[in-house]
């Protein structure tokens, strides 16, 4: 699937040793925003380009983050806001992680080194961030659907904006974008969408599209076509003549169709350099001056991390990286002290398909960020890469059960939501067991509320069929992976943190665990004081047993339970807990609907909450913006410092009365 | 958006008036299995398909059903169990309900009058009910993962068996068909794909892939080509040669791609006549025996309706029927007493749109199912259908509403499931207005598990910055669309059920609401056995107040509230009702983690729940088969007896104790 590379291009774009020692940027520091840019020079601008590289890369050095998509798209962003009138009209970044580049454009370069941080810019585009963002993005490819909607807005108020959405070839693979090319090629609205083709989504390309993409940049036709480009778009629109033309083609009994584009009804032009701003901006221009094109898609082809040695290298590991010295480009990664869950997955299942050749695994388009480049590596037949393309994935999946096989999808939990429904019909309802492996369930940093997994517990749990679980330490995700290999009559999903586990040894052979059956972890007395029982889904275990710490400080004698189970419920560990505490807490990081509603049904229709204190203690209802994971937790009301504030309130315990002991609390939270 | 319709053919295929009233069968009587077909000689298999089709337009008239897409599929059917193994070859019809005549001859003719009934045949293809329907379906678009999941088993386990996947080209405007072609032409797995050009989905067809395939079928070609086709099919397989020519066409400099099909790395045949058995059985025979062919997609042309005059002049209206006329086709519906809630919608939305020109709806390829039909007669302009393309529709909505628009997005309950992240990512992490219409919420009968509307509450109550409501009857409906006009800054959705209203009388101007407000219907006082309140969400309201006469009977004073709205919650209402009262029911017709979760988690955290009994009234946890409406609502423990015996269970008081009354009770249920 190797497709042709683009030859590289050394005619300005690239940040010497000597720029990115000083950066000395004294062009860029007259654009504050990108009216200054509109008033400068065209030949000024491959200089500013330059100097936004530099900065952009400066910026990321000392934050991490997206590198190589916005140094790919420098010049893109530049000749973009030249040649549009930003933010009138409306530019839509695809994904939204290479947008680094246009927020230093934008009004955004003095707060640039506070991106992915708690209370900076986002990592993505985000509407109440700037008007120069004019739709927020993470997930890919929906900047077409939203572009098409705003194109259709337009019309109706019988505005004269223009419309443009750059998406990458990687998001292309993802239904959605066919689903709003089909319609916008029907609809015949004014609406122009780049295709940046970097040949590199996160991952290797995959998929007939990327084949079909190489084919179109391959030896023979390349630099013919993209003169082909530039003098069809100087002529442009000539849509009559084409159409004719085409009639001809039918008259001749062929159906030739052009490219697939134009097969989706739009204007095709390209494949132009996206690194030369002398192609793009007489390309750009044109076809923002057509009036009647009806949708054009333009064909860019861009260099993931161009212009950085270390980035142009390695794309890959220069997607999303750390913080790193700008000149080396060494990475500046602590060293973690426990492995990773998605490592703990990937290694498990891995060694427990050498077992068990009914084992295959599939991904898509992450495979090292769910851990299948690991199974893939010792398992290169059974394992899968999809593309962009969770709804296909899920269903690929249910082929394969359906035939005996035993899928593990591997997908985020945001993620998943894209294929909510392939989930409930042909997973759920059929009862087939495809094994969920899903990844980022909870909060998850620096990524921010579109990474965010909060739903999930909620949108399986209710699904009749499932099992649902949740480790609380890299052990029990091993153990609860080698326990979704044996269930073979319906699915199951474990949804686990993203980062490193709590460091606990790892057996070496994960032992299948009881369906249904949680664990206490710590059995409590009768307090003097009231006794509290602690039932925690997942990665809330650790903070569960710190309170209990401090609450067994002020003579509140606690149980701490580790529920492993969402679906079936524990219903005995429930009823125990219930009937020999007199507050019981049940927490997880997860949205409300999941883990605590289904406890409550239970006590409730048990009537077991007559004479007991019961605090769900869920997700806030709103979404949080990035920082640091232990901060995201901390405000959303699930650390140690909540579970005890709010155990002590339950209890009518006044936080400043302190038993016989010296904890420390911090104050109740509202 | 016409497309080019395949000239009606008489040459057999058709039902004559004699033929449907005596239903004479004597060569399908001999069929029992697809092995006993294919013991016919090929010259018998005509006669066999007009009896089939005879069998089916009866069976349907007495059932009602999908008609018109059984009846373009005859021959199909015919042709593909004549040619392929089933079941050991895997025959995969994508949504499912053009699959009576495969029942039929599938071993279930005796049971095909049961069709869609409580206890009978469902009307889609089921895992479950025959080894002959290899994966279920109902939704559309997933029968090529399916099937390439199902073509990758067979690979990993060395098998031979054949995979096929019969597809409508409405199924192939959404996104998850792309994702599919896309990974199957990469994988180059041997799979079939037949397109069944039927020129209509259930509306007419939209977007750009169906003009493509009118191009396809466009006057000038489509004769020769079906000869072509005919003739590669016999001269198949020549790859190797196809790729010398693909190779020349790129020396020559010119990008041609034949067609999108073949860009997605199909071999792609066709348009072939699909009534037409002397062309398909040798295509599809010389497909069958291709060894090293890949991926093939077989673009076959058939009329929706074929052969039974009804059915052929109106393809919409016959898509799904009622009982009818088996010789007039005059179908037998029962006159409603009250308007549908979707015609309801429809006329509502249309009429707050006069006063409000920033009011736009849209569809996915259910125009008449949601009542946009209706929107649409009185503004065109306003009016989108994306085809069959929830994704793009939500996305596309939240890019209007970005700009200004107040866009209803009409999407049935299991099909939003299709957009799940797009609801979450596009709408409510930017808090955009988009307006959810939510058809089909709640048990829909005879199209069972797959169409029942059970998750929604769940799913988008566990959403911050979303506003949830469910109207108990039609009026409150209207009254809710008008509530939905003023919700200018975030999402909100309404859910209400399949079918007509109470009868209440309609609104000339329905009045917004108040957010996050319930009603008290009823007022209890406290009753001498114990007072009881029962808090119902949406068309529950009519059993609770049914059952609160009863239970009134009994001594028993109850409270019945409607609660409106699931979120945000009312909270002084469940105050009220649990400081009142010895026991609080709560029921709707949804999955556990919607109305009762939220309502439990605020009697926890509120410690509501001491001296109260509290029973939440949700679904079962399990899918239920087709039935009637009522008969599931009563099979889900849901119905006026439900709660009288949930009532009387939870304050102790035994079933056949009547107080005072003679009221006459069910039985309590487990």
């Amino acid at each position: 699937m190797a497709r042709g590379r683009y030859p590289r291009e050394r005619q300005g774009g690239w940040a010497t040793r000597s720029d990115l020692l000083t950066l000395t940027t004294p062009t860029l520091d007259t654009v504050h925003l990108p009216a200054d840019l509109r008033r400068l020079q065209p030949e000024e601008l491959r200089t500013l380009a330059d100097e936004l590289r530099q900065a952009t890369i400066h910026a990321v050095s000392k934050t991490g983050g997206h590198l190589g998509a916005g140094l790919g798209v420098v010049e893109l962003t530049v000749a973009l806001h030249y040649v549009y009138d930003t933010p009138a009209d409306k530019l839509i970044w695809d994904v939204g992680h290479q947008c680094y580049p246009h927020k230093i454009l934008t009004g955004r370069r003095d707060r640039i080194e506070t991106l992915r941080q708690g209370g900076g810019l986002s990592g993505f585009t985000k509407r109440d961030e700037s008007e120069y963002d004019p739709f927020g993005a993470a997930h890919s490819s929906t900047s077409i659907s939203a572009g098409l909607g705003m194109a259709v807005a337009r019309d109706l108020s019988d505005g004269d904006n223009h419309v443009v959405a750059v998406i990458g070839d990687g998001a292309m693979s993802a239904g959605m974008a066919y689903e709003a090319l089909n319609n916008a090629g029907a609809m015949h609205s004014r609406l122009t969408v780049i295709l940046n083709d970097n040949d590199m989504s996160i991952a290797p390309p995959v998929g007939a599209m990327s084949a079909y993409l190489s084919r179109l940049l391959s030896s023979k036709q390349y630099m013919g076509l993209r003169e082909f480009g530039r003098g069809i778009a100087e002529r442009f629109p000539k849509r009559l003549e084409r159409a004719m033309e085409k009639w001809e083609e039918y008259a001749r009994g062929f159906v030739t169709g052009g490219t697939l584009f134009e097969e989706m009804g739009f204007y095709y032009i390209g494949p132009i350099d996206g690194h030369n701003l002398d192609h793009l901006l007489p390309v750009l221009k044109n076809v923002r001056n057509a009036k009647d094109a009806g949708p054009v898609l333009i064909h860019v082809v861009t260099q993931k991390g161009k212009g950085y040695d270390p980035a142009e290298q390695s794309a890959d590991k220069y997607h999303g990286v750390a913080k790193f010295d700008v000149v080396t480009g060494t990475q500046k990664k602590g060293k973690p002290n426990a492995p990773a869950y998605t490592k703990v997955f990937g290694r498990t299942l891995s060694k427990l398909a050498e077992a068990d050749d009914k084992i295959v695994a599939i991904t898509a388009a992450m495979p090292s960020g769910t851990g299948v480049d690991i199974f893939q590596e010792t398992h290169p037949t059974r394992s899968f890469d999809v593309g962009i393309a969770e709804q296909h994935g899920v269903t690929f999946a249910a082929g394969l059960a359906a035939e005996g096989y035993k899928p593990f999808a591997a997908i985020y939990s945001t993620f998943l939501q894209r294929a909510y429904d392939q989930v409930v019909h042909d997973v759920a309802i059929q009862s087939l067991p495809v094994r969920f492996a899903i990844d980022r369930a909870g909060y998850v940093g620096a990524d921010g509320q579109t990474h965010c997994g909060a739903f999930d517990v909620a949108y399986l749990s209710c699904l009749p069929n499932f099992i649902v679980m949740a480790p609380s330490d890299e052990a029990e995700l091993a153990a609860m992976v080698a326990t979704q290999v044996g269930i073979d009559d319906r699915p199951s999903a474990v949804r686990y943190p993203r980062g490193e586990g709590v460091g606990v040894e790892m057996p070496e052979h994960p032992a299948p665990l009881e369906i249904g059956k949680g664990r206490i972890v710590r059995q409590g007395a009768k307090g003097a004081r009231g006794a509290v029982a602690i039932l925690s889904l997942g990665n809330r275990l650790q903070d569960a047993l710190a309170a209990a710490d401090r609450l067994g400080a002020r003579g509140l004698v606690t149980t701490v339970a580790d529920a492993r189970f969402v679906k079936p419920l524990d219903g005995d560990l429930i009823r125990q807990l219930a009937e020999s505490h007199d507050l019981l807490m049940v927490i997880e990081e997860a949205s409300i609907g999941g883990f605590g509603s289904h406890v409550l049904d239970f006590l409730a229709r048990n009537d077991l909450m007559k004479g007991l204190a019961v605090r769900p203690m869920a997700m806030p209802d709103r979404f949080l913006d990035q920082d640091k994971p232990e901060e995201q937790v901390r405000l959303a009301g699930l650390d140690a410092d909540a579970i005890v504030a709010t155990a002590l309130d339950a209890l009518g315990i006044d936080a400043g009365d302190r038993g016989n002991s010296d904890d420390k609390d911090a104050p109740a939270r509202a």
